[in-house]
């Protein structure tokens, strides 16, 4: 995915609906959380069978995204990377290693 | 972002710490709600001021989000898009503009 | 738990801080999805050990459903009565016994 | 709501339909996220007009805790007042009176 490509296609839809006045960014965070939960109902009782419904979910939840970052004028890419850096510093390796536990507990 | 690379940097991430045993999509779709969940948090009372943690927050839902799309061999790009085609026709501009009605009410 | 009399230890507590001003319907609504997630976060790798960790994760969601219920003069015994009345008639017993599949699916 | 009697009721409802089987305490730590998101989606672009619509979707989120509460042997009552004496400790009025930042903040 360029995300540059498709972040201009979403803006096209829409503008061309006129739904910017909807887009706050307290919209779109809601939106997310919204669509997160309609991906995660797919799990709910056992694990889903028809993986393009998982697309359709997982698809609404990187669009509205896709617009929360671009309402910040955020890079997605970059964002995503500079999260890793202070990732891999709160686990590093050999402390993290094989555990799932919070970095206050490792 | 070139989701191509990013995927190739987080897979390398989660493997020097031993963490693929974590991530079954049910992990990784529960991820995406509880980290969505902490973005809207910054929006809990007020609009935030801080953009650096909304930056960080949206990276850590975009990231478990490219994890789960990687999970199930799906690109993230092409699931959006084909998403789109799907949601045009659901709210053709004629009606649907200017509205935020849900398509079975337009 | 007697709703009416946590109610009105609640209501004192928002009251005495004055933050009847943060509790619009809204972001009450957004405060419950905030707690939900805090409380699935102790699930999120393996189930919890420390249940009083449960225990304060889901007094938050059940005070915020509370102060919501008591924004929009609803009593939660009778809207769970009557929601439970819906949900029997949607899986009668003989369609939906021992399966866990969407009502429109039994 | 006196909680003893509606979580007789549900009990009943789970047990009729041999439900019991898919409510480990996970999957209904998942319900209580999933059903909260149902419930924001009412408020996703404006406020709802249909007070009923809050009802239902509340009265899901509410029965979800209950469940999950008794599964645990615990009684909402006591949990949210609990929860209550550690928040006025968090939160004393002198400090937090009128605001809304967390804690540690204050």
């Amino acid at each position: 995915m360029e995300s540059g490509e498709i972040i201009q296609e979403l803006r096209s839809f829409v503008a061309e609906r006129d739904w910017e006045q909807f887009h706050s960014p307290e919209n779109l965070a809601k939106s997310i959380t919204i669509e997160a939960a309609e991906l995660l109902e797919l799990f709910q009782w056992q694990n889903p069978s028809d993986i393009s419904q998982v697309a359709d979910e997982l698809a609404d939840v990187l669009t509205y995204c896709l617009l929360l970052a671009d309402k910040y004028d955020l890079d997605p890419g970059e964002i995503i990377r500079s999260k890793l850096v202070k990732t891999r510093s709160k686990y590093p390796v050999e402390k993290s290693k094989g555990k799932s536990d919070k970095y206050d507990r490792i």
